[in-house]
C-alpha cells in the first residue's frame, strides 16, 4: 500500500507518522517543495527574536524511519484515474510518484493585502523557512532600527515582541479597532497596553495604503493620516489556503476558499484525503465547517487521515478555536465562541469577566488573571472562554479546562463539579476558572431576577 | 430560616457563602470552635516556612455581609427534636442556637501514631492554627537547627520544604516504602531525590517508636536503627474525622468513621447535613464512598450543603482524589486511580509512563515533564494519570485536563481529539498530556499484538 503525502508540514508529518505506526507494512511518501520537513511555523519569531538562534532547532526531527521524505519536489498534478502525482523536482524534471492513498497537505500562503510597494527591499511576509532566512539575513546586514508591522493577529503580535527583543523600535499598524481580534476587545486593550510597555506603538483602526522607499529608509501611509518612517516592513494580515492542486484535480472549495472535506478527512475524490491549513476544518461547537487554519488542528486532522489511509475510521474530533499567545509577560488564551460570535449564531449569549490571583494570594508571586466566560443565558450552557494573565499564571493549561469541557457541552454551573488541583503555590480550593464559573451564574441570575421584577 | 453551621473551615464557610447567595432572608450562622473563621490549612506550611510572613494574611476574609459567626465556641450536642445545637463559649458557659437547617462541618484531626514521647516540649502535629502559632513560637525562641518529619504525605512533605527554607536541617522518617505515597513509587523516588538536592535526609520504611530528650535536644528511634538528634519533631501522618458531634445525635459512620451522608450531603437525621474532612466523600470513578479530606473538595460538599440547606438540589460532584503539591522546584500531581488502585477495584488496569518538554525545546526554559497514565486495557477508558515536573511547567493545570476528561469518563485514545491551546513557549501542537496519552495507546497495542503472538 503506497501512501503518497503533498506536504510535509503539521498535517503530511502527522499523518506519515500515524499511518507509520499502525501499518508496518505502508510504503510512506512525503513531497517536500522546500528543504524543511517537519518544521515549526509557529516557531519563527522565537527564531528571529534571537530566542532560539538555530534554526536548526525548529524541526526537532528531520529524518523519520521508514517514511521517505522527497525535498524540494513541488507536486504540479494528480491524476485521480491513474493515481499518480506529478510533482516538478528543483531541477524542473518532473517526475510522477504513483500512490493508492493520496494526502494533500499543502498549507496556506499569507494573504497579500492591496498595499503599494510590497515588493520593495526591506518588506517581507512571514511564514516559511525562505521568508524567515530573508528577514535573519536582512536584519543581521541592513541591521533595522525601526519596524512597522502590518496585522496585529498572533504573527503580528509575536513578531513585534521579537523585534523589541532584537532592539528594534517596532509600530504595529491594524486595521481591526482592536489588536488581537480574535479576544475580546476589553482584552485587546490590555495586550495593546502590554505592548506599549515595551515601547511598541500601536495604531488601531488603520488601513495601511502605501510603502515608498526614500532614501535609507521606508515610508508606510495608512488611513487616518498614519505615516511612519522604517527600515523594515512586516506584513501579516493572515492566510489563505493552497487549494490549486486540489482544484486542479477536480475539489471543491467552501468558507474563505479551502478544500471541502468530511468529517474523515476525505475528499471527494476516492482515495484522496485533505488536512491541514488548506481545508475547511470543522468546528465542534457550531456543527458546521470553518476556516482555522492552526497547527494543533493540522496535526489532528493529519493524524485521522493518516489512521483512515491505512484502513482506520476515525473522526477528526472538531476545532473549537481553542488558541494562546504569549506577548512579552502576558498571555491571552481563548477557547470556544466570543460574545460577538454566539450572538451571531443565534445563541442568547451573556458574558461576565471575573478577576482573580492565580494562587493564593498569601504566597509570593501571585498575579491576577482575568477571565471572560461566555454561556447561553437559557440553556446554561457554556459558549466559551477567554483568559489574559501574566506569563507563568498556568493560562494556556487553565484555558484548556474550558476546552475539555467545551468538549463534552458542560454547563457554565458544572464547572464548579470539577475535582481541580489545588496547592497555595498554584492554585486556590476554587480555580480561578471555578470562581468565574460561579461569577457568571450569579451575575445572570442576578440580571434574570432585575428582569422579572421589571416586569 | 435559621441555618446553623458547625465549624468555620472550608465547608462551613462554602457553604455560608452559598445560602447568602442564593436566599436573602436566611439568618445564616457560624460557630467556631476557635477565633480564626475562612482559615486557610494548606497555607500553614507557607506561613511557617517564612514565605507567608502575617499569619493574618492565610484568610483573605475573616468577615462576611450577613452572615454571623461566633468565635470560640464549641459545639457539645445536637437536639435533633428541639432543633438545636448547645456550644461551650470559652467562659465555659453554654449557649444554645435554633436551626432550621444545620451543617456539621467539624473537620478533622491529627491522627495520633503510636509513638512514645509525644508529650514532649519540641513535639508537634500541625492542623490548626493553634498547632501552627505554637510551631513558630518553637521555632523562634528554640531556635531548632534539626528537625525530624514523622511522615511523608504532603503535609510531611511541605513541611519539609519549609523548615529547610528556614535554614534547619530536615530528616524525614517515613513509614511507607517510598515517600508521597499518594503517587506511584517511580515519582516517589523523584520527589526523594529532589529532597536529597535541598539536603533533606530520606528514610523509608521507617517505623518511628519513640521519641526521648537528651540534655539540650530530643532523640528520635525508629524501626530498622533509626536513630536520629534533632531540636525539633514534625508528626504528620494524616487525620481522622471529627465525628463525636455527629455520632452523639445518632449519625452513623462508615469508611474510616466518617460521617455518612448522601450525595446531597444530608445526613440521616432530618435537616441536618454534613461536609468536609468529618464525611465520607463519594468517589465519582469508583461509585461508592471512600475517605479523602482536601480543601477543594471541603469547599465543593459545603456549596452543595448550603445550596440544599436552602431549598436547592445540588448533589456533590464526587471527588477523584485530584491533588497536586510543590516541593522545592518540583510538582508533583495526580489525579484518578493509581495503576495498583486501578487493578484493586477490578480494572484492566495498564500504566506507561512517557517524558515529554513542557514546552517546545527550541524556546528557552524548556523542562521535561514525565506523565503516567493509567486506563483499562479493555476498554480503553481513562482511570488515572500522575504527572511530574518542575514548577513553572504547568504540572497543576495538566492534570487538571486529565481530571476533567475522567469527569466525562473519556477513553485514553479520545484525549487526542481534545482542542487544547499551543504556542512554543507554553506547549507543544501535541500537548504532553496528548503524547502520554497516544503513548499509552501505542504501548497498549504492541503488547496486545505480542500477547496475540504468543498465543
Amino acid at each position: 500500500m503506497r501512501f503518497l503525502i503533498v506536504g510535509g508540514s503539521d498535517a503530511g508529518i502527522s499523518a506519515a507518522l500515524r499511518a507509520r505506526e499502525l501499518d508496518q507494512n505502508a510504503e510512506i511518501t512525503v513531497l517536500l517543495a522546500d528543504d524543511f520537513p517537519n518544521y515549526s511555523i509557529c516557531g519563527l519569531p522565537f527564531y528571529l527574536s534571537g530566542e532560539a538562534p538555530d534554526w536548526k532547532s525548529l524541526a526537532h526531527r528531520t529524518e523519520f524511519d521508514g517514511i521517505t521524505i522527497h525535498r524540494g519536489q513541488t507536486a504540479t498534478g494528480i491524476d485521480v484515474i491513474e493515481k499518480t502525482v506529478s510533482a516538478a523536482a528543483e531541477d524542473k524534471k518532473i517526475v510522477t510518484h504513483p500512490y493508492d492513498k493520496l494526502l494533500i497537505g499543502t498549507g496556506a500562503s499569507p494573504v497579500t493585502p492591496h498595499i503599494d510597494g510590497l515588493n520593495l527591499p526591506g518588506v517581507f511576509p512571514l511564514h516559511t523557512m525562505k521568508h524567515s532566512f530573508a528577514i535573519h539575513e536582512y536584519l543581521d546586514s541592513a541591521k533595522p532600527r525601526r519596524a512597522v508591522i502590518v496585522g496585529a493577529g498572533y504573527i503580528g503580535l509575536e513578531m513585534a515582541d521579537a523585534l523589541a527583543h532584537r532592539g528594534i523600535a517596532v509600530t504595529i499598524a491594524s486595521r481591526t479597532p482592536s489588536v488581537l481580534p480574535t479576544v475580546e476587545p476589553a482584552f485587546g486593550e490590555a495586550v495593546a497596553k502590554e505592548l506599549e510597555r515595551h515601547d511598541v506603538a500601536v495604531f488601531t483602526s488603520v488601513e495601511a495604503h502605501a510603502i515608498s522607499r526614500a532614501e535609507d529608509h521606508l515610508h508606510v501611509f495608512g488611513s487616518g493620516g498614519f505615516e511612519q518612517d522604517c527600515e523594515m516592513v512586516l506584513v501579516a494580515v493572515g492566510v489563505k489556503p493552497n487549494v490549486e492542486l486540489g482544484v486542479a484535480a477536480g475539489l471543491k472549495t467552501g468558507t474563505k476558499g479551502a478544500l471541502l472535506v468530511d468529517r474523515r478527512m476525505a475528499t471527494a475524490i476516492p482515495d484522496v484525503y485533505a488536512a491541514g491549513d488548506c481545508v475547511e476544518t470543522w468546528h465542534r461547537l457550531l456543527h458546521r465547517y470553518t476556516y482555522l487554519p492552526l497547527g494543533t488542528t493540522a496535526h489532528k486532522q493529519g493524524r485521522s487521515a493518516g489512521e483512515n489511509a491505512v484502513g482506520g475510521n476515525r473522526e477528526f474530533g472538531g476545532s473549537m478555536g481553542t488558541q494562546v499567545v504569549k506577548i512579552f509577560d502576558l498571555v491571552v488564551a481563548r477557547t470556544g465562541l466570543r460574545q460577538d460570535e454566539a450572538l451571531r449564531e443565534g445563541f442568547s449569549a451573556y458574558t461576565t469577566e471575573n478577576t482573580s490571583f492565580d494562587h493564593k494570594a498569601y504566597y509570593p508571586g501571585a498575579n491576577q488573571v482575568r477571565i471572560r466566560v461566555t454561556g447561553d443565558g437559557k440553556t446554561g450552557r457554556l459558549l466559551g472562554a477567554q483568559i489574559l494573565g501574566s506569563w507563568g499564571a498556568e493560562i494556556s493549561k487553565r484555558i484548556d479546562i474550558f476546552a475539555t469541557a467545551l468538549f463534552h457541552e458542560m454547563k457554565v454551573d458544572g464547572l464548579g463539579d470539577l475535582d481541580l488541583s489545588y496547592t497555595p503555590p498554584l492554585s486556590s480550593p476554587w480555580d480561578p476558572v471555578q470562581m468565574a464559573a460561579h461569577n457568571w451564574s450569579v451575575a445572570l441570575n442576578s440580571e434574570q431576577m432585575e428582569t422579572t421584577c421589571r416586569k
